[in-house]
């Protein structure tokens, strides 16, 4: 049996009715691009899922997969590493708070989520959480009940306890205005009407993407996640940042955090730590709260808790970071984004927005601009239209993750400007396609 | 400063308060040992967490890393793989159905049950599901709410829906007899009590380590899992088991399932498919179910789910159990084990129970075999003479997982027998120091 048979033989792939899928089957990564098993190139303009923050196969990383896979695999999380100990003090060092932090290692953004969960009830002995609607935090159980979209409803009923808000969305308002300061007044309003519903003493965190991912890179207007800070301060709440897209360098900075200038009390993350290379995530606790764990029990763990392969590729990543400036670099990414995206919206129709900073951008894509009547409806299987989009921009050899009527271009820090210049003309024909049979 | 006070200052360590830890600092891994920083050398006893089944260093998954590190580390999992699909055929002829089976890939065991939960549920159209006290099934939310034990209540109040029963344990029965006969006959009365009170039409499925793992290594009298398999079928409740731990040969076959004769609809795994080398899990459902994700959307999904370079490992370790007989090799390492553990057991008044089958067994201690009182509390934290126990053993430098009152010996598969009698007579040696201190 051909590998492609076998694969739709004996896979399952994620949030999909298995039967229709046809998908290139890749076997190869180089740099901004992944190549299948007939030598097509796609150009990777979403970084994989958000991840791929160093492009395909960066030698200093693959390097230290490589010695770390001959000299140690791995040892149980109870037992201290030499790989373990260097990154975490490195991620204390990028972390924004200036008292540093400590980490907690875990396989994945969903249990990075799922422990944080855990330790704000712990550390502040309350029960309820909030987070946003329209937000993403993982899949497994915990970790869906903050999740503010339909990827949750299958694992519902719902740990109890995790309640959503609005947050601002100036696209489409939940406030009921065009003006972003108002949006904001509004926003914060909102959230201090439901903590009151809620009782604040009861509330142990709010959970909140610093730039919302998934639902369509959100991000907030000023002013917003300062209220949130200053609310949370006002009722003992902790804060909490989701970085597990937003971290290392997509937003132009180590974390969103620090691009935004808002301080979180714990931040999760996954992802662009390895540059998904080996899975590996985890939970940032500044060292203020993480003291408590001196003492207390913390009632969190995994066999591949801190695993020594995972953080030795860890290591490598945050030194390629570091010495090539690609924390910095996002910021270069976003004035070519801003400049080549802002351009096909002035062709396009269909694009009713273009937002984003760093190497984080999205186009929400509308049948018509007035009306912004969504080009794939929310909540519902993908279009005729978007999957026509989707298999237009794979033809034209560029891969860009599509979400309803959201189209997300997130692209390796490394990316050359030549290489977006080519994924943009592409863009375009895909866009020009379709307006074509739209007539 | 030092790689230690360096771990100590910024890594949280699982299921600890933080300030008491001293544990050694692990850097390499040689077969069946671990090795710290100023070169001692442990014999992992218990494979990291039951999880190394192929020992450190094995040189086939070692190249296999190195070379898929080169090649591709990182795809999303809308794009299919070549690794993962041979991995997925592999695992299908591995499974214990003759109708073969899909995997759905997962980057941990944890996330392989927060899966199968939402899969259950979703087949079934049903909500309850039941799970064994006296169980681990993870640490998120989901899983936690399944584990029959306290590492769930930092999660509670759990998921709606999963309710515990009592399974055979026949050290300490919990139907009240000594005869391994009565207690199947009573355990299934019990689980058929549970079911009539639960209703079992609105029961999803049945979550069981097919032994249990981190409680105790019981291994269930004969007839209860196929007393388990008749029920659920009475009453179209699924068979899940949980072979996170007992997968991969550590009972002496692939699975346990095969080694016990008995088949559920479900498999998870995690640990041994990559030896740990790299994090990775999944849930193998037999075809006729999975089929049915042909047409029905599958809510499941994460950034890291069949991960080219956890596949590529995965695939790897498989052919070295399959070419090197180590799914087999379990029963030669029981041999030794009954053997030897039987020995210590003749010896030492402290050690209540050996049990145990492949290469997965368990000493239960007790301050008094007559009273069996256990010589660290359950649910509790480990007594002086547990404590001084794991310390003996590490001077000794022998690795031994311990849980409450629990040992647990669970070596690679690859052990050699020299390396046993050498683990074992340290293990004679640390449990008569802790007698002659106990007077």
């Amino acid at each position: 049996m051909d590998l492609y048979t076998l694969h739709k033989a004996h896979v399952l792939t994620p949030w999909s009715a298995q039967a229709a899928l046809n998908p290139p089957l890749i076997v190869r990564g180089e740099g901004a691009y992944l190549v299948d098993q007939e030598g097509k190139r796609y150009l990777d303009l979403t970084s994989g899922l958000v991840a791929v923050n160093l492009g395909h196969g960066h030698p200093r990383v693959v390097r230290a997969i490589q010695e770390q896979a001959q000299t140690l695999c791995y040892a149980p999380p109870s037992f201290f590493h030499d790989k373990r100990a260097l990154l975490a003090r490195r991620l204390s060092e990028l972390s924004p708070w200036p008292e540093g932090a400590r980490v907690f290692f875990t396989p994945s953004g969903t249990e990075a989520n799922e422990d944080a969960l855990k330790m704000v009830r712990t550390l502040t002995g309350r029960f309820k959480v909030l987070a946003a609607y329209r937000s993403f935090h993982g899949s497994t159980h915990g970790s869906s009940a903050l999740t503010g979209e339909n990827r949750r409803f299958a694992a519902e009923p719902a740990v109890p306890g995790a309640l959503h808000f609005f947050a601002p969305y100036p696209y489409r308002s939940p406030f009921y205005t065009l003006d972003p300061k108002e949006e904001v007044a509004r926003a914060l309003d909102h959230l201090e009407r439901v903590l009151l519903h809620e009782d604040p003493a009861r509330v142990a965190a709010i959970f909140l993407e610093p730039v919302v991912g998934s639902n369509g890179v959100i991000v907030y207007p000023e002013g917003y996640l300062e209220g949130v800070r200053r609310i949370a301060d006002r009722y003992g709440i902790l804060l909490v940042f989701d970085e597990v897209m937003t971290g290392f360098g997509r937003t132009g900075a180590p974390f969103a955090a620090q691009r935004l200038g808002v301080l979180p009390d714990l931040i999760t993350f996954a992802k662009g730590v390895t540059s998904a290379y080996v899975p590996l995530g985890g939970v940032l606790v500044r060292e203020g709260l993480a003291r408590r764990f001196d003492q207390e029990v913390l009632w969190a763990g995994h066999t591949y808790s801190g695993h020594p392969l995972a953080v030795a590729a860890g290591l490598a990543a945050v030194e390629a970071y570091l010495e090539e400036g690609l924390f910095e670099r996002g910021r270069l990414l976003e004035s070519w984004l801003k400049e080549g995206l802002g351009a096909l919206w002035q062709k396009h129709p269909f694009i009713g927005e273009v937002r984003g900073l760093g190497a984080f951008f999205a186009l929400e894509l509308v049948k018509d601009r007035s009306t912004k009547e969504p080009l794939s409806p929310w909540h519902a299987p993908l279009s005729p239209a978007m999957q026509g989009l989707v298999r237009a921009l794979l033809r034209e050899g560029v891969y860009v993750m599509a979400k309803h009527n959201i189209l997300i271009i997130a692209p390796p820090l490394t990316l050359k400007e030549a290489e977006l210049e080519a994924g943009l003309a592409a863009l375009d024909r895909a866009l020009r396609g379709l307006e074509v049979e739209a007539g």
